[in-house]
């Protein structure tokens, strides 16, 4: 009854809808397979994307052509650009969402994509020939066939929740759990473990009295997500706040009459939970010395009272949750929606798939999101446009698409898992990039659409903003090199910044150079300048700005990626064999026999894997 | 954790959402607790509300101070006022809506409702003392103490799934059956049983071809369903279009094919189904001498390509489903997204109820909805707000509220269950309620808003709009009464009209009495009279209209209601001992045991008592 697909997406969460659009607008014919049509694009933890790393990443999607940007611009009741204060490779943009119009704003777009097709099931299966995934079997028994699969399933297979000692099956609360999948692929001889994660109890609103906490607004100017034109639909005034409230010894005393009771600390629990966003309990138990923990009081949306308690994230027994909570300041009278829980699930570890995201194991089987054990509707997403793309790529015979860790935080992630592999929870930090200089939230376009424009992917639109931002920024560079400032004119801000003042002229571009000085505040006092550049948008005037006051880190950054390139580019022939190496260690053979890594820049990243190794590994290959 | 509640209303759909909005206006503290608090108010089945007899319950529901009025106003996509050729008593409002507005909408004016709290999770007991409902317990193990419970549990006690030979626990599909309660109840010896309900399969609209169906659009004026003023935001330009399409003995044929696969021929299914909503090949089957069925092709909302296929309920498997569908006129290339399910659940058999929809069993226990055998959201709403309204009057010490059936469809509807019992799901028809005359869409309020007010649940601002109706219809009324039409003026209308002309003046109220002459058409030659009425609103004029032009009929309905009060007066004593009366069928001492009729009205309606049966009785008690 189905016709056969070019790619089957399994799941339809974050990596799964990327996946799906990604490799719809490419032009395969896509099935996106999903167990409830009404639950497309839920997010299942806080209504929130973005935010440090994660930003940058959403951005990077945005600027490959996916979707999850729009749909964060479209349904966001607050945005902030975070560590404004730092330099612009620490900015990151952040909103808070109305769940329920982010998953239908998801859903519309989908549907408005030509080539994605919908179909409500349970896949139980993968259909394999010689080593091939070329379809699905789902719960109602139907085969259908595919030249390539993208499995995405969340915190779905064999899910099981835990809230206190009571635990029950299940992919999301009230939700049923998928099975099938693992079992099969663990018979062909894949590795899969069990993950964790948890969510926090959700609130009435109407219960809380925020004059106790702190309000946390949005800011001033609303720059959105998208590099398309006019994707925010609200105007700065009409965001709503978050509150910020803090826990006490005394909510942590409550906790701690649940441990016994705990799924996490009695041992029913066996996968590992997100070491980065942690449950309460675990919070006040590994940081003893701590007295209080913030909270962050998100509403959920433009027109309900529910409330996400981010921090609060627990599986202690209900009540406890609930006496606990009501000791923290604001939440005396507080009233209880649904309780935080636990949950675990399937994944399986990543070092068992190539960089696009292709298993090892398996030709034409892509995995993105939790299933490869991260964490993150951002790291989801990401990995899903990165599995659509390749899973395109491949069977259309074409080579991958790879990113490096030099050209997008997502190239980071990808290479963190398929090499080191992950043993909890992976979430993206700015520190895991060791060029984050060169990849910012503000030119991810700049960095990203084109290639994925050659490829097929981002839209003439995208591509020519691109151009036309490229342009502009050339232009104002130029002119801010170009323009010799008098001492007489700018003088008198200088003073005021407490900055030496000029003797002499100097070029704009030149005083860009120094730290407290910047491109909007010296503006005013250099009229014809001004005149000169106020037809171009704010946001080119900051780029200019910002490559220009940066250049030297920017280009020492450059020059360390190009020699490291050296090494990304000699290539480790295919099934090469380590055996014949007796003089590696035994644990670097052993990696590399596992991981399989592409270059010898991959090979160096391996965990356990030593320089000798390295050495060693050169020296065989003639250098 | 949680405070005692006046009333506890489990599951969220029409029913409870009905049952805690009630409570909780007349100023009880309800606790609402849904399985999942993101599918509050989902339309399981097709997304309309209203239709012949059922538009008369949602218009009675509004008039009492209920949300469902207001909650198919403001998401509504298409509206049509059914039967307008007929008579007043026929014309039915029915609304098209979007699925996923009219879900969201009930949540906001769930969540403005300052007496109602949520809270998510899973009811497995009720805690009884002294044969009283005093609270639940919960799958987390809660005890939550109340001091009424109102159970509105739809299809999901021991929920279970049918797609041909498959079949899986679920409440709905992809969504966990609930358990518990049955058990229970049938222990402290309740009857139970099972019933059937389907759904047809839903499709891409992308996949449909449209210029081989007939359109049906909305109605060039739309009224509506609340009498509040301004519920309806849209303009009837905007509406959306049906189209209608039909089957063929092609497709039957192919329907055929899957009979042997079928669990409702095959005997899988135990529940019997909706009679006047069967599935497609029931229809086939039953009604094997038609050679088409006629199919609505609806859409689910404003912003989605999905379509429900109403007429098209089947539970065969699903590849037999899609290729019946493909041989459908405007089908050939459908794609299906979600296939067409039976789902059988638990019921119990409402005789067991009293009129106030209390368990007689158990005090202070309330059922709504499809645990009472009925099938609909009309049905399930309108016994949820009686049940609400129940609730809080019995845990108040006030009488209960009983509508007759010569009040409202709901009355008709509710002394059908407790007086009929019913063995298939129960849908409301005109053809039910004995005095259809006086129950009739357009006065809903005039005939409840008044009590309901005095109970304590109609607004203040309902109670005034209408006595404002009253007032204008009386004046309205007055007015036609004395206004003394000439010949001349009307009698080039009455020609065009084939009405006999006027050879004297006569009062326009007499006039308006000729089946064909109409206010609207005959105002415009009355400029003066005209004028005397523009301010009315067009609702009050038609009103008065229909007050006018059937007072005969009204008049003689309402003659047969004091007759028939007589026997709706006459109560029989609680407790009554029938085993006294030996004359009496020992089927109908049997059903007078089982049914415990209030009335001596109600007695004569129990099937199986004959009128010999009631004349002992009446003797008995001294008649």
């Amino acid at each position: 009854m189905f016709a056969e697909y070019d790619v089957i997406v399994v799941g339809a969460g974050h990596a799964g809808c990327e996946a799906a659009a990604a490799a719809a607008n490419m032009g395969s014919k896509v099935l996106l397979i999903t167990m409830n049509m009404q639950t497309i694009a839920q997010m299942s933890c806080n209504p929130a994307m973005g935010g440090i790393a994660k930003g940058q990443i959403v951005r990077e999607i945005d600027a490959l052509g996916g979707y999850s940007g729009i749909v964060t611009d479209k349904s966001m009741i607050q945005f902030r650009m975070l560590n404004k204060s730092k330099g612009p490779a620490m900015w990151s943009p952040r909103a808070q969402n109305d769940r329920m119009l982010f998953a239908a704003t998801w859903r519309q777009m989908l549907e408005q994509t030509p080539n994605v097709d919908f179909y409500q099931d349970m896949v139980r299966e993968l259909i394999l020939k010689n080593g091939k995934a070329c379809g699905v079997v789902t719960q109602l028994g139907h085969t259908i066939a595919a030249k390539a699969v993208v499995v995405t399933s969340g915190t779905f297979l064999n899910g099981v929740i835990h809230i206190g000692e009571k635990q029950f099956g299940g992919g999301r609360v009230a939700e049923k759990a998928a099975t099938g999948i693992t079992e099969q692929l663990v018979a062909q001889g894949m590795e899969a473990s069990r993950l964790k994660t948890g969510t926090p109890p959700r609130v009435d609103g109407r219960s809380l009295d925020y004059s106790k906490m702190e309000e946390q607004q949005g800011d001033t100017e609303i720059t959105g997500f998208s590099y398309l034109p006019n994707t925010v639909p609200i105007t700065a005034a009409q965001q709503r706040s978050c509150y910020i409230t803090y826990t006490n010894t005394t909510v942590h005393d409550i906790l701690k009459t649940g441990f016994d009771r705990s799924p996490m600390f009695q041992g029913r629990i066996e996968g590992v939970g997100p070491r980065y966003c942690p449950s309460i309990e675990d919070k006040i138990n590994r940081f003893a010395e701590r007295d209080r923990h913030q909270l962050f009081v998100e509403p959920e949306g433009w027109n309900t009272v529910e409330i996400y308690v981010n921090g609060f994230s627990t599986s202690l027994p209900e009540e406890v949750q609930i006496q606990a909570l009501q000791q923290v300041p604001g939440f005396e009278n507080c009233k209880i929606f649904r309780p935080g829980y636990a949950i675990e699930y399937d994944f399986f570890p990543p070092t068992q798939l190539t960089h696009a995201l292709e298993t090892k194991a398996i030709q034409n089987l892509f995995f993105a999101g939790q299933i490869n054990g991260t964490t993150g509707y951002e790291e989801a997403a990401c990995q899903g446009i990165m599995a659509g793309m390749n899973a395109h790529l491949k069977i259309n015979g074409q080579a991958p698409f790879i990113l490096k860790r030099s050209e997008a935080y997502i190239g980071v992630l990808i290479d963190d898992l398929i090499s080191k592999g992950t043993e909890e929870p992976y979430r993206m930090f700015t520190s895991r990039a060791e060029y984050r200089t060169l990849l910012r939230q503000d030119n991810a376009d700049l960095r990203l659409t084109e290639i994925s424009y050659r490829l097929g992917l981002a839209s003439q639109e995208r591509m020519e903003g691109v151009r036309k931002k490229q342009a502009a920024v050339a232009a104002i560079t130029e002119q801010l090199q170009q323009y010799a400032i008098e001492p007489d004119a700018i003088n008198e801000y200088l003073n005021s910044i407490q900055s030496a003042p000029l003797s002499e002229k100097q070029k704009a571009a030149k005083l860009l150079l120094r730290p407290s000085v910047t491109l909007t505040d010296m503006l005013p006092h250099l009229t014809d300048l001004q005149q000169g550049l106020q037809h171009h948008l704010p946001e080119y005037l900051e780029q200019a700005e910002i490559q220009i006051k940066y250049e030297r880190y920017i280009a020492k950054e450059q020059e360390l990626v190009e020699k490291m390139n050296v090494m990304e580019d000699l290539l480790i022939p295919e099934n090469f064999d380590y055996d014949r190496l007796q003089a590696l260690s035994s644990e670097a053979r052993q990696k590399f026999k596992k991981v399989q890594p592409r270059t010898i820049g991959q090979a160096g990243r391996i965990s356990g894997v030593n320089p000798s190794d390295i050495q060693i590994l050169m020296v065989y290959m003639g250098r």
